[in-house]
């Protein structure tokens, strides 16, 4: 079972599953500064929404660690700057910054540098943990939703390495495998990072589910062929109207599971819903570099040196077009807006 | 300028543009036998449905002159094979098949093998000339609905390389770029083969058009953004209804455009109406090896070998999805079953 983030407490490090290097090398670094920790979840070394909060989690311990022969004054203004740096990592995912909140509250009311550890430490471990748990919750929910042989449609990559056991989007997929449901599951490649090639298609192909990829236009033919009955994606920031950013290409999944009437469901933790924001107006969308799209994994460029690229890293889909968003306190339908507020107890 | 298709009759040899070098390398080779122009055509070195229509008229010729010396008869027979193996070497674009009858039935009347040669070299040619003549015709039929300035949509390459002159889907841009029109074209890339990104963005930033490269699947975002005023593209196949086979993806793209009700516009020379298919249903769609998905362009394989693929080469886009359908005789709008019938005088 890959892991895509687990704590070394003897050598204060964060040891992460190298997600570049996938599918053909299984590649375990190990993290021991907070630049470090920002490097890797900004190049994509762990990625998924809940997978890099519980990394910045970590990485604001061994931040913390690393500033324990300072005053207190001057460790507690470390955290907080280790805090705004881990943020700046990727902007979209708001589990993030989610989780360096959480781990810049776990120093409130502590009298001391080694309380505040302490108390950080416990933070981390919980985020993890509570990850674990409401990752097999919102398997359950959405698997309550599926039928046995079903063909499902997933986009990027929200599985185990992209949380921390089963995933948002593949956990009903994966869950319903230990049950017998024998879905055929068909995966996005997902350009330009290839998420549903390198890793979604590893993690499924290893449980054993019949797994079958595509590239990205060929969606809409699988659908009209009646191959897919449900569409899972993951997320990685939703608004209280339950607009929903997700990895590029998603809300194009979703207008076309619209339009051939096939159930388009959105899974995650309720600590990727900003409750700051109204619409999905309002989430910023990373911009990557556009060699991304022309020559990573190339031999050679494949497109000419005078042409432009536009290369957004997410996209957001509005609420109209989600059949339902699945999250560890239950499966939200609409009206989104109200029925997210109350879920979320504003 | 690059040129898909040139016969070199010194040689008796069909000169052709390799375009799976591009962009980084522009290489001319030399096809002596009919078996190389099949290779040629099942591997995409020429490719787009009226460039591989010349390529094989030409495949036709060159096979006539290779047979020259045998009797009348035998000569006839090789012909006919020559039609048969041709047409097995790219299943869904009709104009293969309707190129290499026009070489056949250029034999009928014939008395003599040098009598059927000539005939067939005027027959290559004309159908050559008539492409030029029939994209400038589409070219100002399909400018004839844009406005300057106007964001335009691609996907796979329906240029020059992909015809004769100007192109089918990219004729209008092209014709466009001469007259001042200021577009700007958002190309995308198209995979597997990455046609869009390798040699639409070539043609249009060689013409000097602004021009954009994304993912399919930014597509969504850029109409969401408002960046896009209509799409054209090109067609393999299109049924007396309306329907068209097209590059893999087309589907996906109209499917968008009727979502954010952006025109979508499909281009081609009435060579590719098959008139004796009611439906789309009836189009042959290929099917292509995996590799193409997982392995062809990269430096090491991007999924694990667990993993089924599905690489259909074509999808077929619903008439109700097409908001005209633009060839030599005129734009035709629905009902296309009784417009297209008309058109094509049946």
């Amino acid at each position: 079972m890959l892991t895509a983030n687990r704590f070394d407490k003897e050598h204060n490090a964060l040891v992460i599953l190298d997600q570049t290097f996938l599918p053909s090398e299984v590649k375990y670094i190990s993290l021991t500064t907070v630049p470090q920790v920002h490097e890797a979840i900004s190049k994509l070394r762990v990625r998924g929404a809940p997978a890099i909060g519980i990394a910045a989690a970590y990485g604001m311990l061994l931040g913390a660690v690393l500033a324990s022969n300072l005053s207190f004054d001057a460790f507690l203004t470390e955290v907080a700057n280790n805090k705004s740096y881990l943020d700046s990592s990727r902007p979209t995912a708001v589990n993030l910054s989610w989780a360096t909140s959480e781990m810049l509250a776990a120093c409130n009311d502590c009298q001391s540098i080694k309380q505040a550890i302490s108390s950080m430490m416990a933070t981390a471990y919980q985020i993890h943990e509570d990850d674990k748990r409401n990752n097999k919750i919102i398997s359950e929910y959405g698997l309550s939703l599926l039928k046995e042989g079903m063909g499902i449609l997933t986009h990027c990559n929200a599985g185990p390495i992209a949380t921390s056991i089963y995933g948002t989007g593949l956990g009903p997929i994966l869950l319903g495998q230990e049950r017998g449901y024998n879905f055929k599951a068909y995966c996005d490649e997902t350009r330009p990072l290839l998420q549903g090639a390198r890793l979604t298609t590893l993690e499924l192909t290893e449980a054993g589910v019949d797994t079958t990829l595509i590239c990205d236009n060929m969606a809409a033919t699988l659908m009209a062929e009646g191959k897919i009955h449900a569409c899972l994606v993951g997320c990685d920031r939703v608004a209280l109207n339950g607009d929903t950013a997700n990895k590029i290409g998603t809300m194009n999944v979703a207008i076309l599971a619209k339009h051939f009437n096939i159930p388009f469901y959105v899974l995650g933790p309720t600590s990727t819903i900003d409750v700051s924001l109204k619409s999905g107006a309002q989430i910023p969308i990373e911009l990557r570099d556009g060699n991304e799209i022309t020559q990573m994994w190339y031999k050679s460029s494949m497109a000419p040196t005078a042409c432009k690229t536009y290369n957004p890293a997410f996209d957001v889909t509005p609420n109209n077009l989600i059949t339902a968003i699945i999250t560890e306190h239950g499966i939200i339908t609409p009206p989104f807006y109200d029925n997210i507020k109350e879920i979320m107890g504003k």
